[in-house]
């Protein structure tokens, strides 16, 4: 089956597949509509016709990202019944290791740095970030009924919690912070789950604790 | 006082002074040498005098936004004895409302944006980024000695934490994400040190839960 894609759909996403990895590793606007053509082996009228303005190359890439992301989290996700098991796996795919999930964040970020200056990028941004965001939302519902996690935490609440400090994590990472690595990280976020969600979590963490505790 | 700078600092801080804005508004990639010297009144060849490469105008104006945060929250905290207030304070400040903090957020951004493709930006980032995380760590310890804080807490993981949830929070309000403003920023940072770091705050937080909790 190797050789050229040959509808219109194979084609438009054979571009996509080669836009955003060059994205991911020069940034957004060092890449050039140009180069762009040049990998995919067509013209510059050719990514044109799929993509009209530099707008959509930048959202249709980070589109692709999220979609990519969502269905392995979907695949993965799925066949896990326990929901803090299920929240670990998540924070664990989300680890902006060297490969696919880093070159993911660098979309994201790309992203930001266009949408702070350019509110036409938000809406489809504020789309993409909601999935993520309501599915924490859906595993830490799914921990309350299982009784796993805290009641008296608000599923939104913690998502936002959640969510902002995957980003602001992922950014030390990204700009090589010393000491920054993806296992810190994942120490960090887990470590939150672990206090703040989890039955029992709290008190466990803080018996773990030095007895030079005040309180 | 009106009038041209006179000597080469004035100069180069006029300079300094009008790129970070543009910067600011418009996006580093959007923002041309010759758009600096426009606003500035004098010469391209007078911009490239002070700042050689495009790389130099980024990150003089990242460590300008630094300095200026840094003069102004030392002005602020420096009178503020007790370190619960001293956190309160220094969170209220990074709060990204319009203007300049706003402002000097989008440059952080765009900052990220270059650092997670081009590594010859990191080095000064992560100067800049220690300053603020060093800020936090003192104020932990400070509050540790004065026995508002609980001392099982790690000042440094206390002050990664804070940091990357605030970059995240920063984030979700400059993408404009909805529903997610300045005040639900601030709640979100200061119900963390609340529960995290105040002694007895999580028992605090907890007596107002609901009475459904499993635990």
């Amino acid at each position: 089956m190797a050789g050229q894609p040959r509808t219109d759909e194979d084609r438009r996403r054979a571009i996509l597949d080669a836009t955003w990895q060059l994205i991911a590793e020069r940034g957004f606007h060092a890449v050039r509509i140009s180069d762009i053509a040049k990998v995919c082996g067509t013209s510059t009228g050719t990514v044109h016709y799929y993509f009209p303005g530099k707008t959509d190359v930048l959202t249709e890439a980070l589109k692709f990202c999220v979609e990519q992301a969502f269905v392995r989290q979907s695949q993965e996700l799925r066949g896990i019944d326990n929901a803090h098991e299920r929240l670990l796996k998540l924070i664990d795919m989300q680890l902006p290791r060297v490969g696919q999930v880093r070159d993911e964040w660098s979309i994201w970020l790309q992203y930001w740095a266009e949408a702070v200056v350019r509110p036409e990028f938000r809406p489809a941004h504020n789309e993409f970030y909601a999935r993520w965001h309501d599915t924490v939302v859906r595993i830490v519902r799914r921990g309350q009924r299982q009784g796993v996690f805290r009641v008296d935490v608000s599923p939104e609440e913690l998502a936002l919690h959640l969510t902002a400090l995957t980003d602001g994590a992922a950014i030390q990472v990204l700009t090589g912070r010393p000491g920054m690595t993806v296992s810190v990280m994942r120490e960090l976020l887990i470590g939150f789950v672990q206090r703040e969600l989890l039955v029992d979590g709290e008190s466990a963490s803080r018996a773990r604790g030095t007895s030079l505790e005040p309180a």
